[in-house]
């Protein structure tokens, strides 16, 4: 454990993150803070050779095709990710740890391999990844954004990083966090606050704000994110990705760290965030062929299944029913939101799909519940490792506040930190929330009476949050998630097509406020504050159906695409 | 809740339940406390029919087969097991529930289906099935053991009920359990003690103390039971029958109650226990078919896997590896349970399979966990129940503390009550038996390199117990098999054909004690006092096996059988 002062951790591991980028790869004209939207300028700031923009910009699939065929050698791919992955830091601070050495070493090995055999070895062969910084790699060092971790390196690799590796992946860099990864924003003390890259005004959300921001920049073709209330999905949807939480116990987590150890009721899954559908399915396919299952005590013997995957009991998809929910009965989401969820209804009715209203059970009570069981012993969790450094708790991700320098009794409260409870107390939370599960259930498959295929809703369309990114500081409501966390469930985030349009999505009156942070939301919108911004959407199966869910965003995406690419799109 | 003193509840309960007994069913011919072995009795009491006595004799399996030509009505074979569970009763006190007329309605509407149909409702068309007391039926009385519930009637089937009854099968019983579930023997104020029909100075172990002895004396051909550190096991192993731990979320447990609701780590199971092994086969296969995870949230999507119950990756079972636990490091078994061992390695090693020995990790380490993950809310939790009628916690099973008169400051304090925790003290309890769990894990893969299968060790053979079933109030070590719920893996008990012989199970010269405990079961041993007690083994395989043990426990059972019923048996 640290004994210097935080201050000095960080500065000392500030150091050593700009010793581990090339020099050539530093950039002298980046461009200046208030321009905003940043996403173009990778491919415009010169450091970038065509055949690696090119590269940067291949979907997964193809990429991987063209890896095995040798067309691109790993080393080619790595190294153009790698570039892109410096700029796109530069631009938005999304890396945390960078290793681009090993990276090429094992980029090398894996050209050798396919030269020498003229086989792959295995699945995603020579695929550079992206990890958020809660996955031990043997060797590495890992703060998880805490400066009290400064200096630890790992003695073993996360099981996953074996998986992968196995399939011929090649983790090269890491990706930011918020400190305790307790927040759906991206900021701490020693790595800063991820910005995002359609608008650098706005958040790249979070927890995995660093693969959000790194993938829609295009500096990584495939991350590994991870998600406890929202952070797989809102990173994806405030930046236009596909992301997917998968059920606990499907991808496997042995060897991660976080806050919290200990407590698993509602605990992190990891899933992947990636630029198309099929790097979503790739990596999800990959892993369950590796049979993680023999590797980690927790994870579910579940092979990847094709026959679910085929819709087979959901009469091969024609039709499907979906259900909408347009809002939470706590808050509803700002006008692009609404538009988007129009947009897939139109568009999957255009399809020849069912789709009828969702709705909502108990959403804030299942909230409550879930803070209740993450707040029962936060505090004294998160203290253990402050204590050594000094290092303050964050409790707000409003950039105003400086933890630097203001009187600590200032800062905010956190609701996390509030409420330390009984293992008792403990144990009548997680009561409450193994009962509206099982409420849930009850309540899903009692659609089977009215969506017209004699099933249960095959799936739900849902905002991911009731605001595409907002502010720095401003997510505060991971409501629109948290309930498939707390009920196991499924959810893919896709993005809608859409972004945020000035008159198409404007102000409207006021309506009668279901709530007061329906109010509140409903003052924090005016669609200049959020220009740029995609808007995506959550998809969400039931547990342990992820085979279902991708097919069904595969439908989805397709049905949106035919809607947003058409002349009439936007009408 | 209850208003009135508890002892006014258990007296109101125990006229109820002589009210569901059918009085010509009341026996006067009784044998005397004295006469310690029952098995016998009821085929010689004269309440039986020879059919009934053929029908009672009858295997699952063969009793379905019956069933499904019509051979047998459903009304004949549950009046059949009816009337030898309430025999059965009268002997050992292993009933709560007795709701036979709502069977025999249900058998006979069962009965009119075939005739009309030609075709059986399901794969248990017709067969009775008891069931431990803490799984609802609605409009039946439950009280867990608890005085305080003494009249509450549940307004809801638990999902097993559902799932069981759309199988085709009759529930007619309830059985015994110790207050709270959380004791290996069984006794509760309201219904007493339950017995071992081989030797009624014997406990009938626990918790599900009550199907053991009923199922023993072929009052019932298949109960469930439920396991959450010893208790389909125990009193599997202490009757010489078959019972499986299945693992978590392959049995549905949606709406059963239980104390220490919301203690989430280390939590019940619900489990089978037969005279057969093809009894344990059709459950565990019957419930799957019926898709449970369709109706309990918790489940796991799973269907009966017919490839993993072939041995298919591994060899089709030729040859096998067994490992044997012949002792955890903490406790060395009696001679009779050593003596199945011995048995067990040469029956497979005669059957051309390999045996190793299995190395114990941290088997102590393990068990203080579970205590202290199921102790951290106990007291609160228990106190919660017994404040509204005022019934003393039970915190022995030694007969000889009188609960109802003796001074409670004299009674015996339980482990379980004395160390409530903080959430974030119970959070690291969870995460050292996580952390363990996956140490286990790769210490069990690690054995790949000497199985000569190539494989880690197929499945572990173990004692259930460092005994037989032992006098009243000793059976106080359960971690021979509580380390399978931490860990969370497959574990099938079956008989080894031996019972406890004077004269191969002579005690033994004293050994180096590896521990306290260790010398105080030595002292416990002389084989008087275990006259006629079954010795049962374990099989141990991993989480989610159930299929392949069952597989294994038909080749280890096999070879047993082979064995033990040879000319040179038990030599």
């Amino acid at each position: 454990m640290a004994t210097k002062n935080w201050k000095e951790l960080v500065a000392e591991k500030k150091d050593r993150q700009l010793s581990q980028i090339p020099k050539e790869w530093i950039l002298n004209n980046l461009p200046p803070k208030e321009i905003l939207n940043v996403v173009d300028f990778p491919e415009k700031c010169g450091l970038l050779s065509e055949q690696e923009i090119v590269i940067t910009n291949t979907s997964v699939d193809q990429l991987l095709a063209n890896l095995a065929t040798g067309t691109w050698t790993a080393v080619e791919v790595t190294t153009a990710f790698a570039k892109r992955a410096i700029i796109a830091h530069q631009l938005v601070s999304c890396l945390t740890e960078v290793f681009i050495d090993r990276a090429l070493r094992r980029a090398a090995e894996l050209d050798e391999h396919l030269k020498v055999t003229g086989k792959v070895v295995g699945p995603l062969h020579g695929l550079p990844i992206s990890l958020k910084d809660h996955v031990p790699i043997k060797g590495v060092e890992m703060t998880m954004g805490w400066a009290s971790w400064v200096g630890q390196y790992s003695d073993k690799n996360a099981v996953i990083i074996d998986v992968l590796e196995a399939s011929g992946a090649i983790p090269f860099v890491r990706t930011n966090l918020p400190q305790a990864i307790m927040w759906p924003e991206t900021f701490n003390h020693v790595f800063g606050r991820t910005l995002n890259p359609y608008n650098r005004a706005l958040t790249a959300g979070g927890s995995s704000g660093g693969e959000g921001a790194l993938i829609a920049l295009k500096g990584s073709p495939l991350g590994v994110a991870s998600d406890i209330g929202a952070s797989v999905r809102i990173p994806a949807a405030f930046h236009g990705l596909y992301g997917l939480r998968p059920s606990y116990g499907r991808v496997p987590y042995a060897g991660c760290l976080n806050a919290l150890q200990g407590q698993e009721a509602v605990t992190f899954v990891l899933g992947p965030i990636s630029n198309s559908l099929e790097g979503v399915k790739r990596f999800m396919k990959s892993v369950a062929d590796q049979k993680p299952w023999t590797l980690d005590a927790k994870t579910i013997k579940r092979p990847w299944n094709e026959e679910e995957y085929s819709l087979a009991d959901r009469g091969r998809g024609k039709p499907l029913c979906f259900a909408i929910m347009w809002h939470d009965e706590i808050v509803r989401p700002h006008p692009p939101i609404t538009r988007a969820l129009q947009l897939a209804r139109d568009a999957l009715l255009a399809a020849g799909h069912h789709v009828i209203d969702w709705k909502p059970l108990k959403h804030l009570e299942i909230s409550n519940t879930v803070y209740t069981i993450l707040g029962a012993g936060a505090k004294e969790d998160f203290e253990k490792v402050t204590t050594s450094s000094g290092e303050p708790i964050i409790t707000t991700m409003d950039p105003s506040v400086d933890f630097n320098n203001s009187d600590p009794s200032a800062w905010p409260s956190m609701r996390l930190l509030e409420n330390s409870l009984s293992a008792y107390e403990f144990w009548q939370a997680q009561m409450r929330r193994s009962v509206i599960r099982q409420e849930y259930w009850d309540h899903w498959n009692a659609t089977a009476s009215h969506t017209a295929t004699g099933r249960p809703v095959d799936a739900i369309i849902a905002p991911c949050a009731p605001y595409v990114a907002p502010p720095h500081g401003k997510n505060t409501n991971i409501n629109y998630t948290v309930f498939c966390n707390s009920h196991d469930y499924t959810a893919l985030v896709l993005p809608s097509g859409l972004s945020v349009d000035p008159i198409l999505d404007a102000k409207q009156p006021p309506h009668a406020f279901l709530s007061k942070m329906d109010k509140a939301n409903y003052d924090l919108y005016d669609p200049a504050t959020f220009k740029d911004a995609p808007v995506g959407i959550q998809l969400i199966g039931r547990t342990l159906g992820e085979e279902a869910v991708i097919a069904m965003g595969e439908i989805v995406d397709a049905a949106l695409k035919a809607k947003t690419q058409s002349p009439s799109a936007h009408l």
